[in-house]
């Protein structure tokens, strides 16, 4: 295809549309590896409770490449100097960010995998990728790696306001209609500069940075921590493990040649070489979701009985409190559950088990979000905004869950 | 018209349409105490910052009164007993809620008017039509002036989560394009509900109130005292306090008669007779204006210099800031501007002045937004809530400010 | 202010953001000539039907100029040549295209002013403009005539797909909420193209300019000839007629200064010195408005009843049919009026009139819109388009109305 | 679950929520058969040209339920008699309208199963869910069957102006982001009435209609029709008929256990049994997205080509042209490519071939869309319409096409 066809545009309901400006752009995208990530979901099991949540990993690494050549146009505008060969390569990182995701990422990376997290995957993929296309990643993977000496292009990629949480608060929000999570992503672009090489918002952005904070404490408890699917994507965790344990135990289990080899063997991140690489390439949510379709089937209880729970969303239920939940109250849960259904106490921490997620709208540790007050200065937005709030979205959220059948619900107070 | 002619349904960009269900609200609708909104802008000098901010409180009035009617289905449904009859005073209460606004009230209200709210004003017009319908609104004003026993339905037209705020967060963030004020107003209706005679919100809903408090929060400051509609406001009641500070000295000041009326004498809430309320009702944004505009004639120099300020939209300048403006240094520019434009002291008053604006996202004094736990207890909003977010939006924020022609930028720090 | 001051962005809720990248244009913007647009309504008497129509001319000019510097844009991104001073000419070019409308423009011309066009005055203002910037907008004159070389720059600013037209559509379906017309102008201007100083459209973009012309012919049904705001706008006419009839009587007849000035003198083109220009540019929708609310206390029958119609929405009933309304039905129902309110002939033709709309979606002998087809080849689109459905749209729909106050209703059938 | 906790509300981007406001839909929802929607995309391979069309039938079905729900509610206050019987009804029957789909339905009619439609599968699955419930569905299958005597009722199901139709319009325009199909369904909604027993829309409403028209006309040329989405469904076709032939040689092909028993028997509507259905029932887009994962390293050329094509958006071209293509041209193609890839001419069709579309924006020889006139007379719409625009959009369009791999792109002229 001649580089001029190659510079193409999408339609995507949010930006109106998404262009390809580059020739080298355009064949990343076309690359198998790129191209799986069509088949990823971005919000996990999610549509169980927002049945419109169905959009894809795809999908939001264009939508981050999109914002990100937004902003780069006001920093420019602003006067920051921003070459080509940046801009390029800026682009290209925010566009690669993700593509280490597997899967329901949160639940693999319990289960399928052993600690390895998605973004070691990504930047695997991004090596691999830089070799395909003779080094023209390099500086994308620099900046990625934080080896660039302009500190500011990292944080237009991994930040506490990146175009990666600016894309998938407002898609996600858009997708599964949780309206709570609609930010004013042009307005923050239109506000972003950089003084001493910090990215900075401007003064008077300071209230579309707090709209943004509150906008993403929201979408964690209404969406990504919803009880709903919080349980069904540990429901999927346990399946993972309990068909793990069975493959250890020799017992057949039908699975995509992908996911057997996951299955089969402990993969540790210094284990993925070349070839491991291109396994995990291969898999995506149909070969989850069709395993656990031919699982319901299976003669394992426990492997058979969870499957049924996420295909025919039929979950266990999920009680939520701000203190632990009390050992005593799981073990007579899991004692009752042995004697329903008959089997072992190992059995049964499939089906009732306690935890708990965590929740920080704004990390004080962490980087701050900077601002550019009028005279100059650069402020942490927790200490330049008017009032307490910001400071108050600092503090961390817990909460503790029990989770367990639905036979039981006469037996656990809900 | 034959009553079933009154069963309109009007177009509106928020809700897709309203309904006008009932001919007795078509008659209060074609009413030209009513009729007169249509010219009564809801933002007031806003459009000089926000140039969409053109809608007006007639179309405020029906937004209120559509989703005081989903309310209504909603808690219906839900099971709360709510007769014919007092759903349709709800709904006549709400549409008249705002009835009594002046043009550019707030302004207004402290220079044509002494001290006389527009919410005294909304009661003598709706005492006067209730005489002009025979009593048919006796039930609305009931439930308006916190005279009927069901307590619930006075918070469904005033409380800290009315459907007043509800509309007009949601039209204004509308039209004027600042997305930070968009509220889910539809979630909320679907989270209401009564209990032991509480408007209350269920706890799943606790996130959209907050959603709402931090949108109304952020309106205040980015659009309702968004320095530059504040200076214009300012400017405003400059104009209307010299005009009659003219009138009074005997100089003619061109204006509508109506205006002139008010120009002319000094009116409190207790001389509005009916007479001085039809006047009243005569008034609205063009008068206003179009005195302006002439004015900027007038041989005064104080009023012309003003007047030109608010036409040409050459609006002085407005220094914001956490402490009060020193005397000191408003005397220091007031002496400048006196020697610059050869004025009076008392002159050089309308032109360079301080003071301040306040708001408060939340008042935990007022009655509390109550929210309906699980558990069917009623608790503050400010205390449900699983973190300190709410309580820091209880916190009354203050901002001082200066506001001086801009022929003094140099002399003053801004 | 210094040239960087100049530099902003205004919200707007259809774009989103409208930035002003240069300081003459700046300049323009506050020129009061074009504040003067903050009170003119864009849509005239449309707000009696649809509440949310009260955006300005102001508004809709910025918007334009938005559009334009984006198809430039889209342009140059394809290789079309266009040079920054070419750029700059277009964006001043489209902002002041309508900066001749006075208030009410449809009805003014047929009665404060003697067939003298809103596009003659817009010129008469630009050339005073250029005077007072020192030259600066000949480039933008000469392509707003016609007379500079590059003829694809004129059709940007007037055609029948120019961004007047996208963004009025855009625009009016918005904020009056008649969903009919919103255009996908976003794809429009991403299809934009040069070929041989032709303004096309590429092929794949076919289907966006027939919704574009679907939706001109549904606004123009549905919002700009309803018919009631075609009621509206006849009586407006009505009034000012009368009122230049009974100022010409030596009636005396309150009125702001400049509308007093076009009340009594017949201002054709030729009379637009720059006094009158002057005059001219103190009128607004205040003048008019304000006017008619005095005059609806005038002892005149004719001017007061009129006048009462507008403020208080008493709309006189129209009937629109197909054939031409028949002289005698006229004749007839004169008659009755002038026995029922005691007038002569000559004043019942104030109340009972008839006349024709007339609305054609495309007009096939004017430039064409221009297809750019994937072989290079440019055709009309109403050729171009794969069935008969473009050409119907070419197709001129003219529709009869009888106009007559509502007292006549069973006199008349509707 | 008790009673209580069935009536839920759902999340829906487009209509804010979904509420379900009866036991027994919420039952029939949590039925498997119902929830394997959930795993069937409803614009099939569309998502390879618009990334967001990744929405559901089952988000689809729970659409047309809501409007369903909000139509009865205007025709009731309209005066038409609606039991609630009727009413409950009507909305399980369009629920389950669409429940016989399977996966990618156009490409399977083609190829797993033999010329049986999706409206004959979803009436089995209505008799089989009537079993199960005991015989609460029946009057819902009188009126989907057009048995019922009521005949407006079906015409709510099923006719041109259908909630189906306006559902999917405006869901499938939302999630892909092509404006130009998203409808007014709410304008029309209000504007349907009942007529002699046939669903009309007022004659107020007939811009809607026509808009509704045009919208559908353009999203079948720039969605359903999208030459990109329509080279991949007739590759999809080639792999599943592919994959049939090789079962029936014996060949070993890795597939689900469902689509093993599809691949292996020739079904026809007579052969669908309880067993049949419920293995029917098993198979979704999972099944098949995972076994053309899987082909992707099948041993067989022709499989393992037309696999990859779609898992890597490596997608055949097609030229599309007003006239047929000859078959001259295609022989010369298959000749072509039967040498480069060493293949029989009966392997050539599987990536050569011609065929046609066919749209048709209106039917007249269908019943028709009915105008209810002032006049209470009753017309087809194209009649109604005031001009020719109608009439175009009932000329069907057809289209050839020619599609090839792109290796062949030197030879065939596109």
């Amino acid at each position: 295809m001649s580089e001029i066809n190659k510079l193409k545009i999408l339609n995507d309901p949010i930006y109106g549309f998404i262009s390809i400006t580059n020739p080298l752009i355009y064949d990343l995208i076309q690359h198998p590896y790129f191209q799986r990530l069509r088949r990823i979901s971005q919000m996990g099991m999610s549509y169980l409770v927002y049945p419109g949540a169905h959009h894809t990993r795809f999908h939001h690494a264009l939508g981050c490449m999109h914002i990100m050549h937004k902003t780069i146009q006001v920093l420019k505008f602003k006067g920051v100097d921003i070459s080509a060969e940046e801009e390029n390569a800026l682009c290209i990182a925010i566009l690669l960010h993700d593509i280490g995701h597997g899967p329901f990422s949160h639940a693999m990376e319990h289960s399928i995998v052993e600690n390895v997290n998605h973004e070691a995957i990504s930047m695997l993929f991004m090596d691999s990728l830089n070799e395909t296309f003779t080094g023209k990643l390099t500086l994308a993977i620099q900046i990625f790696k934080g080896n660039y000496h302009r500190k500011f292009m990292l944080q237009l990629i991994s930040s506490q306001l990146d175009m990666d949480r600016m894309d998938y608060l407002k898609r996600d929000s858009f997708y599964s209609g949780v309206a709570e999570g609609n930010i004013n992503s042009e307005r923050l672009i239109q506000m972003f500069n950089v003084q001493d090489d910090l990215l900075v918002i401007e003064e008077k952005g300071i209230y579309s940075v707090e709209k943004f904070l509150v906008a993403r404490r929201l979408m964690y408890w209404q969406a990504y921590l919803h009880k709903t699917s919080v349980a069904a994507e540990l429901v999927l965790t346990k399946i993972l493990k309990r068909a793990k344990d069975l493959t250890h135990q020799g017992k057949e289990i039908n699975a995509s040649e992908p996911l057997q080899f996951f299955l089969q063997h402990k993969i540790e991140l210094g284990d993925f070489d070349a070839n491991v690489l291109k396994t995990f390439s291969y898999l995506d949510d149909f070969d989850i979701i069709s395993a656990i379709k031919a699982w319901q089937f299976h003669d394992d209880f426990v492997l058979s009985e969870l499957s049924k729970m996420i295909i025919n969303r039929d979950l266990p239920k999920i009680r939520m409190q701000s203190d632990k939940v009390a050992k005593d109250e799981v073990v007579v849960l899991q004692k009752t559950i042995m004697e329903k259904y008959g089997i072992t106490e190992k059995e049964a921490e499939y089906f009732v088990f306690r935890g708990k997620i965590k929740n920080q709208a704004y990390n004080k540790t962490d980087e701050p979000i900077h601002i550019l007050m009028k005279d100059r200065t650069v402020e942490d937005v927790a200490e330049a905004s008017d009032q307490l709030n910001l400071k108050a979205l600092s503090k961390p959220v817990t909460k503790y869950y029990l989770c367990f059948p639905k036979v039981l619900l006469e037996k656990a107070a809900i």
